[in-house]
């Protein structure tokens, strides 16, 4: 076998869909009567958030080959983002979701059909020896055949010790058998090594009650060497092997659209990663970006020069708060 | 078994689904971006149009619980179509279409899910006997177990010697296995009383090439005693038992827009054959409500009075082209 030297920064498995957000704002989705469509899906998110880092990032995902997984794939590749490894299928419908536009927390509706649809047999081996890091959400986890999809990217990933990244953005919307979620996620965590969970994540995946330093350890426990751990306006922790090594403040913004921030800060932090930095100062680089993004409407920029960014990261000792 | 007295015009069996239409005029559907829900279905919009003409409409069909299930619900309720025989199911997603606003013939996309997962046995025996006609479409038809639910519906509709009707619009969108369809559509023809087609049905189901007279006749030999037969600008012919009654011009008349013209057509002639009124009166009937929905945007107004309409139609043998 002919080894492969890794030119792909990432390569995401999971949900590339069309997100219907509704153009007014609204209580509930019930009431939304008009929808305008996007690119969405966290994984695509991030292999876009990625590319217009200047890093590379394909996609493993399957869609319809109508009007809508057309727009999908112009979309990504739009942004630069390779798409010679996803699936357009006659046989399925383009997974949708929809979401309300509302100040309180947004409602949404997924219509799924050609997302889960994805066979371990279309996963391209080629695609997993091309990349640096494997990145999935946990939809394709929810259902089958997706989810042994995923279970054979990671387990080539883990073999070939490629870094595999785990979004454990558990909903029971997406994904209503707790039980099911709970044994899927934790065995896939086998593989994993690095997650990023908030707060929430956490309460959803783990239930309520618990310390930030607890759910962190938990989450260690699982399998991932590394944890960032996300607590929106109350900063974020970055830990090691089971060791916390620094607790970052939030910086005071005003935050005019949240959308999409958590895959923000997951792409600049994988991509401060590959490109040699201290965890810490990876987790000071996703900062600037999530912050970038927050201030805005709608997606990040395109081209952002992260040299730039790098020049005006603080020094980790005096951006960190005391170590524990 | 106690006997129920038939208390409903008009029980439509087949998709519920909500129609997104695209808010600006587009060349194709992938280059729309913002869409308007909006109920939908041919049976429903039968149903609803049924009501608007002072007739009780019920359906037969299978949503998701969500906000879109609740919403055509709540439309089919507020035009006063009984929903006592929907089954709105959590397992299901709503089905869905996306409809481009085009100058020329419209582009379009289904994504299904819920309509065609209905069951024979979750379809009311009780709605199939308090129905004077049951109604469905080919959607039904074109997957499991929805194409099940629709031949016992007709079965028994057809034993209880309730008027049966079909509507051929077949499309190889919506169902691409032609000689399926083929199959299907022919055995369900057996329990059909009266079908409506247009040139453009016979033209995709038989195919081209023949004169309406002859597709009139093939029409017969699957099953139904009365078949009308619409041809837009060039007028309509309604035929019994194999006979041509007459041939009804179309009136030169301004089209403002033509979606959902078939189903006001359709509910229109049902509500008068209901009246009892001759078929050649009834096909009268449905030309004006036709040209009262093709005259506006969207769908027909509510509350129509058909005794108003009744008093002017024109005498048949004025108003009907000389026999054959």
């Amino acid at each position: 076998m002919t080894t492969i030297a890794p030119d792909i920064d990432l390569v995401a498995i999971g949900e590339t869909i069309v997100d219907f957000i509704s153009t007014e704002p609204v209580e509930g989705l019930r009431e939304a009567t008009t929808f305008q469509r996007h690119l969405g899906g966290s994984p695509a998110n991030i292999a876009v958030n990625i590319s217009k880092l200047g890093g590379k990032a394909a996609v493993i995902s399957k869609t319809g080959i109508g009007a809508f997984g057309q727009f999908l794939k112009a979309e990504l590749r739009y942004h630069g983002v390779n798409t010679d490894y996803m699936i357009m299928d006659h046989r399925v419908h383009t997974s949708l979701i929809f979401v309300s536009q509302t100040s309180g927390t947004p409602d949404f509706e997924p219509s799924r059909n050609g997302d889960y649809k994805l066979t371990p047999a279309e996963v391209s081996e080629e695609a997993i020896a091309r990349a640096k890091v494997v990145h999935a959400s946990t939809w394709p986890l929810s259902r089958k055949p997706s989810r042994a999809a995923v279970e054979k990217t990671f387990k080539l990933a883990h073999e070939q010790g490629k870094v595999v990244s785990l979004d454990p953005n558990y909903s029971p919307v997406v994904w209503p058998n707790y039980q099911e979620a709970q044994k899927v996620i934790r065995d896939m965590y086998r593989y994993v090594t690095i997650t990023k969970a908030s707060l929430d994540d956490c309460h959803r995946f783990f239930g309520p009650g618990e310390t930030p330093e607890t759910y962190i350890e938990m989450l260690h426990e699982l399998g991932p060497q590394i944890v960032i751990f996300t607590m929106g306006k109350d900063g974020s922790i970055i830990s090691e092997d089971g060791h916390i090594l620094g607790r970052l403040p939030a910086r005071p913004i005003k935050v005019v659209d949240a959308t999409g921030a958590g895959d923000s800060f997951w792409a600049g932090f994988l991509v401060a990663m590959l490109d040699g930095h201290a965890l810490e100062r990876c987790l000071l680089f996703a900062r600037e970006i999530v912050e970038m993004k927050l201030a805005i409407v709608g997606p990040l920029p395109g081209a952002i020069d992260r040299s730039q960014i790098y020049a005006r990261l603080p020094e980790p000792s005096t951006a960190f708060k005391a170590a524990y």
